[in-house]
């Protein structure tokens, strides 16, 4: 079996490896698409994030879809030749943050392709994956395994757009037009936003967004002057997703808030220097928003029935032997949104 | 009739002034006691904060209690003789966020001794005070001046505290001993918190919060130690009241905070270096609290009644004929916690 | 000008009225839509409902949109011409509610065609009705007046679903397929609940609900067993907007719902026999929902956007001449959802 | 080893029963105190409540405290000679409820003295208790063991209180002086109440009540005069804890609520007649609450420190010997409020 290994910044490899042991509650899913994410980016291009940093080899991936090709004796939920997206999150389900409803928190979490905890957990881009069967959302046969493998960034998403509180008849900002942000605007307005805005310092995505349905984009690098009516009085958004994880992105939210105002912050980042007299005077919000859990199933039902329609978000489709150039488009946001594998 | 007066930085002078026309709606008030707040010593020491600057004299004090020693013909509610506390902040009432049950955000805010805007809002340290009617709050004559002069700062604290959501049964830490700090320790406890933690740089200010029944203090700069259980695991706090305004205490507070916490931020401060990969990852919630309404005539009854104690916080009580020696102790944290004028 | 008059139960009349004078802040709408709501048909069937009766003869109606005729001097928001749905609420901008944002429990409300208070608010069924301009919100003049007449009720639902809190990735239970009933389940779907459910006694306005979208029905008159699986265990629900007002609707719903289920009661009602045991063992959360504010320039907005597609509801349009005809069908629910008069 | 027995309604006897065997997570305790709650008067009194019947003998009793006598192998937390309040729920921590942080819905749940489920749950009226050490308390042994068993019944009234949300500066109505009610009345004004009133239809509970401190009581049998000022406009009071279970106390308790007023339900009761007019006009919240989980601990430390006062609530401690006229005091209001057994 083949997995897409990362040995350092830079160092990606396909790796030949044996396949795992067949657990009673364990099925074996042959994997069909794997979506590239920020974090594998982050390994790939710095080795790591923050205080994050890879310490061994460790398969990268965790949006993968695919097709069910052995279960254990115990499995009843999955059957052979299903199609199926793939829950990367194993949290311990004892600990007290499992007991309190929040798994996301779960002191004792296993989530695939995470340098988080050592030794590392080693991800789902392979061509064969031994997971729990609860872990499998069944998706129909007619669903393209590449729109399948949008069910965990959905799912990162949906629990933003949880996060914030009642989004309908909001008018909500997107700061970011990638892969997150963009997941998040389509969220937003099936969460019945009245208004969804996405600004960011690229015309390719936003013209992406723009195709996708949202009111309103902006190119805030080459228009600037284009925010001057969100910041007028005292603001205009009632609720914000970042998802630049920039500085400035996180200062005009701010600049642009109403008076009570939410700001969602998605996605890992580092330090920011935040203009807290603002967050103060304006009594703002700032919320972090970490993973997902029951809206794992959620989102994948999203995209299989149709209602959240992910499809003008994927630019390319590559399959592993390729997976250097692969990464080298992930990485290129003027040329892709998102860049999945196939195996 | 004499009133304090800031013309610059270090430029405080005591003024004759005449004392304003009493208008049908209006009460004339003998001042007997204001308490020097974070603001008047921004102005003393500053010339203002943030973008917020003097640009003409303007009399200090909004913390302020006295006597009714006139009423306007259409004044039903209080009475010539009555004592008073009188609330410094006077909203529009017809603005959106008036209408919106907002009126902390008025767009036509008038706030005693204000520089926010021009001209400014010339302050309540004088001698003879003209009010609206419904500015006052009738006291008990049994109640000292002072301690009803605390309503106002006491008021900012109970809006800090309705903003964390409910307390009860809660674990609370306070980051920053001033007088906002101290009031927000006594307000927590009075919210039914389970557990009051205090820390700050200074020993004095932390004697004076032991000695009024917070359940623990720590000096993090002598015993910086003494952290350590709180940020044990993903951390111990469920809110913090951020008090401090400094990048440290926030810094330190995100850290013992545990997942889905609370930080309500206090008090009008800079640009903060903020690590929000830590805000994301435990998906805490950061809140600014700013000034009150309804909160105010609440503030004042839970001095009146007793239920809220303020005694311990009063440092020193001073003539304004000494109004500059008031301002220096009132700047100096180690001698004093909450210096007030009599007039 | 002509106005449909209810002077006592069964007694509707059709009747000449002088048109009334234009202030400064009026228009003059020439109405050509107006929706029978189920307190219009309550007042011809009964003279009222519960403590209020009709005291004198009163103009029905509040659900209308028509074509601005004439505008008072003060008024620059909507010119002669424009298509305009007229919000029938007004409440007082001044009282303790009002300016605590709920402007929908306002002291001294007036609402369009209603015996509420004395004398009784004239309502909106009439050739040519006054208003403050301030009610009007323009649509598109593509936008059919009937589909406009539908802001009102849509705003109802739209508040409720608002007090329901998120509906986000819920299974929502409407009670009761009545007009109020189907545009909350439209609602319902267009905030992001995951599944709605409609029942009700009867196949006909069942079927119209299927043919507008939503997950399942059923008749729980003729197939009460299909209800058994949203019972099993301790219920299914997240939340029901109890529309039917019914005892058995109402006990129904209570069984269904899952511990910590939000129930949302709509419409006026009597006294009805509540199981609280269930309610209390479950935790249950039973919540009015009263009339709406803010809601009725975004309802309207959602219709003439096409976000929420009103049009399967309309089940007839009938000249006011033929009043009466227009009445007894709206009464019957076997043959009507929604009947509204042409002026 | 003797225990308190009840076959049917009236038939309670002191039977001779075997001590349970002692695992290795389990302690044994020897009982000595334990209160008498309506849920044991209603077994006695009527042999069961709505659908729940006695249908074999049980041990009464869930309110006990006592000293530990013997410990499993693997019991690290207590030690022999502890005194220890015992939690009386044991939720399986496994079902669906219990990983959503509801673990007072647990699908499995054993409650003590409980025959909601067959083979009912026996009780803690007995004089060696084998139970986990999980649902072991320690308090000091300077506490006397008849506080300490007053845990249970105010975690109920804690877990109610926090139903409630936020009861910081709000007006508190309790409806009912029974312990429950009596107990709500001490929890919301540690919750920061502004105002707690209570109403019954005896003096007796009430005058406890008054000496306890809280701030107004009103004997609605004998002075309903007392309410009008209550009713005045659209209401008064911000939350109602409803502990009488009488269609008349909930009735009241709706007419005297403020618009979007909250009335949290506590105790098991039937089918009761509600004004859901009134409910949906002002928009009010009926919330049920139901027993408790990590509001034990919290209890029992709140009483351990002193900051909820029960002793004014003991009115009488009887041996088991003398059980049934114990019950009999318990089951009348004049002469009692919360009667305990000692064993």
């Amino acid at each position: 079996m083949k997995a897409v290994v990362i040995h350092a910044a830079g160092d990606l490899r396909i790796e030949e490896q044996q396949i795992e042991a067949l657990g009673a509650d364990d099925i074996r899913v042959a994997v069909r698409a794997g979506g590239i994410c920020g974090s594998d980016l982050h390994y790939y291009q710095h080795g790591g994030f923050g205080a994050v940093r890879l310490c061994e080899a460790m398969v990268l991936g965790h949006e993968v879809a695919g097709v069910v090709e052995a279960v254990g004796d115990g499995v009843t939920t999955v059957g052979v030749g299903d199609h199926v997206a793939i829950n990367p999150s194993l949290p311990c389900g004892a600990c007290e943050y499992c007991l309190a409803g929040l798994p996301n928190h779960c002191n004792d979490m296993r989530f695939y392709g995470s340098a988080m905890r050592n030794p590392h957990v080693q991800g789902a881009f392979r061509q064969q994956l031994v997971c729990k069967a609860s872990q499998a959302v069944k998706v129909p046969a007619a669903l393209s395994f590449t729109s399948a493998a949008f069910g965990e960034p959905l799912a990162v998403c949906l629990h933003a757009v949880t996060r914030a509180g009642s989004l309908l008849g909001k008018r909500v900002l997107i700061s970011g037009a990638g892969p997150i942000g963009a997941l998040a605007a389509l969220a937003a307005r099936y969460a019945g936003a009245q208004e969804v805005v996405v600004v960011d310092l690229l015309d390719e995505p936003l013209a992406i967004l723009e195709r996708a349905g949202v009111d309103r984009v902006h190119n805030v690098a080459e228009r600037p002057e284009q925010l001057a009516p969100y910041r007028a009085g005292k603001g205009y958004f009632d609720v914000t997703f970042e998802a630049s994880g920039s500085r400035s992105g996180l200062a005009s939210a701010i600049e642009m808030a109403r008076p009570r105002g939410v700001i969602v912050q998605i996605g890992l980042g580092g330090d920011l220097d935040v203009p807290m007299g603002r967050v103060v005077a304006k009594e703002l919000e700032l919320k972090g928003s970490f993973r997902f859990h029951e809206e794992f199933a959620w989102a994948v039902g999203c995209i299989a029935s149709g209602v959240i329609d992910v499809t003008p978000l994927l630019s390319a489709v590559i399959p592993i032997e390729d997976a250097d150039a692969a990464f080298q488009l992930a990485g290129d946001r003027r040329r892709s949104m998102k860049v999945q594998l196939t195996f």
